[in-house]
């Protein structure tokens, strides 16, 4: 049997149901492929015979600029996961530490090396919320930390204070920190929030994005990181295959970065309907972790997964996440359509008589 | 600076020139994207923003029913390159055997978990045949061997009957045989040449497919692998992100699948133009190896690069291939008025006095 361990299992709804579901299993932007990324992409195909620039070379420029930062402090990756497995094949930790719950392929991606990877719990009690003693778990001997912000299932952040504190640690266990800020972009204030103006002082610092969430473009693949150890992003260059980017990504991205009314668009969205996606769960019984992102993490004792999937709806289930039990799932935020749709099939659900 | 290892450097051409080079160092189809792999690309942006489906189910079928086996023996990844390194991470080899010359990915792969490579060498005045004795190389504890089918750069092939040496002596060592037939697809008669009908009696044994060249797909990255032994592939599966293959490769390789008459017209452009191109590079007095696919091996004693780039014409020089040296090229064989242009290009180079 193949087994998935991600939300965003579309292709086996539709083979199993001849349609396509309503994903809230994985965290998009519901405003679709903006427009002028749909049109470079086709326009990138009279090129689809070339093999893709492996140092995306326009791209990284593009990046560098939105960015306000050095070309050279960019990598390009097929998704922000290929930099995770990268950053690790390229560092070679030979012990690690990690939040839980948090996205799965860290863990994976430090399996791989044979890492000895520990597991900081984050405590529902305490909201899911980084504490100041993971500071004492960033011991000497550490070599790299995997840091979700905000983090995934959760939605949560940490103060800017607390990740100061953290970086500056990590530069005196000579730690690399990789922080995953690909949910960023859907927090109110992402300028705020982001440890981008730290990059110049803590070559110890691995930023990572995507432009898979904010701008609907997940088939397409495509990530980057930003770090000022250019040593490290040549590392990575070589943790495998030259032309992992493709054409049509490098392209797309590109067009994204000009689509400054989209991603604003997208924050706007977000920030009205994650409060309203999170007062229906509240009014249905459902305990609500108050988070700052695209989705939102929340319990609910009775099952859910399948009563929705046979209503069209995916749902992310987080009982595969370390941390978390078969209680816990985690909803994309949408945009108001699809949020009610959801609603209300959660609502008749509830109200159904347990078998 | 930022160096490349490979052709197709057309990316930095433009930059500089300001065009695009007619380009003869990477070897894809000349006939360009087929139409209706461009077609299904476009409609596969429809689902941009869904992650593609990391099973590549419905591809993984579609490629199982054009090669006749198993769609539980098929992997596909972004691009062979992907794979290549999928291959190395998930055996693990200490000890592993290439040829030299010979695509360097392998030995690129090789060196990310440090194992001990040996190389076995082609020689030019055996026209970079493998030897019987390439079977004595293939000692207890050699872990892993890559072979390249036909070879690239030279474009030799090995005969079936030590091809299947090779296999049987393999499996005597417990060793993971990689044939790398991207290229086979050009070659006169592929299924002649294929290992595929020994998969099953070889678990030992992984192939690698591109659709990459046939199809000149090159920027929408997609490659395939076919083995009997699945748990390697799982671990192949796990040995990096879950999601290597966009939406839009996957839906460009079940596309790519049903242009038989595409994939034809490319064998028989092939098989008329490369004895054309190799005559004329041997009528301009270069010594030109008889190479069975899409591509010629030659040598040339005066410098060819920089005064082809001037003209707009890219070359692949052979200088960083183990086993060859500055005096050697590799050439794409396209169409006939391209290889005109480049034979062309390629006599007035010669003219000239050498300054």
């Amino acid at each position: 049997m193949e087994n998935l361990t991600h939300g965003g299992n579309w292709a086996g709804y539709e083979e199993q149901y001849g349609k396509a579901p309503l994903d809230f299993s994985s965290n998009v932007s519901p405003l679709g492929l903006p427009a002028g990324v749909r049109q470079a992409v086709i326009h990138s195909l009279q090129d689809a015979e070339r093999y893709p620039d492996p140092l995306c070379r326009r791209l990284r420029r593009a990046i560098a600029g939105a960015e306000g930062t050095d070309p050279l402090w960019c990598l390009c990756g097929c998704g922000s996961a290929d930099l995770i497995y990268r950053a690790v094949l390229a560092k070679r930790p030979r012990r690690a530490l990690v939040t839980a719950p948090a996205f799965a392929e860290y863990e994976a991606a430090l399996a791989l090396v044979s890492c000895r990877t520990e597991r900081y719990i984050l405590r529902k009690e305490e909201g899911f919320l980084l504490r100041e003693d993971f500071l004492e778990a960033i011991a000497p001997g550490v070599d790299l930390v995997f840091l979700c912000e905000p983090n995934n299932p959760t939605g949560r952040t940490t103060s800017r204070e607390l990740l100061l504190e953290i970086l500056t640690r990590c530069r005196e266990t000579g730690t690399l920190l990789v922080v995953d800020e690909c949910f960023g972009s859907f927090l109110d204030d992402p300028g705020q929030h982001t440890l981008r103006g730290q990059l110049e002082e803590f070559p110890n610092l691995l930023i990572l994005r995507a432009f898979t969430k904010l701008y609907a473009m997940a088939g397409l693949r495509l990530g980057y990181c930003l770090c000022s150890d250019t040593a490290l992003l040549d590392a990575m260059g070589a943790a495998g295959q030259p032309w992992a980017v493709s054409g049509p990504a490098q392209a797309a991205g590109v067009a994204a970065l000009a689509e400054t009314e989209y991603a604003q668009a997208v924050r706007t969205l977000t920030a009205r309907e994650r409060p309203w996606l999170a007062g229906e769960l509240a009014r249905l019984g459902c305990e609500v972790i108050p988070g700052e992102a695209n989705y939102l993490l929340f319990a609910q004792e009775k099952p859910l997964l399948e009563p929705l999937r046979r209503r069209g709806i995916l749902l992310r289930g987080c009982g595969n996440y370390h941390g978390l039990g078969d209680t816990w799932y985690r909803a994309a935020v949408r945009d108001r359509e699809d949020n009610r749709r959801f609603i209300t099939a959660l609502e008749a659900i509830l109200k159904e008589e347990t078998p």
